[in-house]
């Protein structure tokens, strides 16, 4: 049996990624590990030592990346999607699909990795003014 | 503080991943989704019930996917990275970055998704054939 570790995402703004991650998702900067000779950074995040986690890779060039769709999404519960999606709001982080269910919303994190938040357990009663805001693009 | 579900990667053959997850690296297909209306299935597979999953979507049609490289892989850790290595080359699976070191390995599953394995703990003893075998391709 194998354990799942980490999902690696290449981030080319280590500062707005584990904003997004930490300050935006409630996370934790779990280590960081610096390569200076090798020119690249690695950022662990998750919730404790011991669970999953985000490696974010910064590599210390100006190379960038390109996002395919044959890896879809990370997914995240919260513990209320309406109370999640409006600080993402208040940090500039645009919902793409709003959570007019009570249950499920995407963003994207700064690299344009989507990211899906599903609320935990039941739905919540549909609240404006999420019930009726419209879709903002792709995810 | 958000608590990470699962990766969604996108498949062409549900039947070779399930395949390349359970058979490959032990874990389990944990629930079954199908959406015939809608035409597509999900498969959640991962440790237990309440672990990090891989989310697999399968469109009921003939369309293609592209890898970016913004995206990096998912890291699963193992056992005895030696065994693992094994049992996959067995299963017809190219070890594309083998365990030289004793500490790690890389593979790609049937979509094209770059997958890591770690060794559990410290890294291994060097051993043959691993400890001077080539890399093959990318990963």
């Amino acid at each position: 049996m194998s354990r799942f570790l980490h999902s690696m995402i290449r981030t080319t703004d280590p500062e707005a990624s584990i904003r997004f991650y930490c300050e935006g998702l409630g996370l934790k900067l779990i280590r960081q590990k610096d390569y200076p000779d090798a020119k690249f950074s690695l950022y662990f995040i998750g919730e404790d030592e011991n669970g999953p986690m985000v490696e974010l890779t910064h590599n210390h060039d100006d190379r960038t990346y390109s996002n395919g769709d044959q890896f879809g999404h990370l997914a995240y519960q919260v513990k209320n999607i309406y109370d999640t999606c409006e600080h993402l709001q208040n940090m500039g982080i645009q919902i793409l699909r709003p959570p007019r269910d009570g249950r499920m919303a995407f963003i994207k994190d700064p690299n344009g990795i989507s990211i899906e938040l599903l609320q935990e357990g039941e739905a919540l009663e549909l609240k404006a003014p999420w019930n009726d805001m419209e879709n903002n693009g792709s995810w």
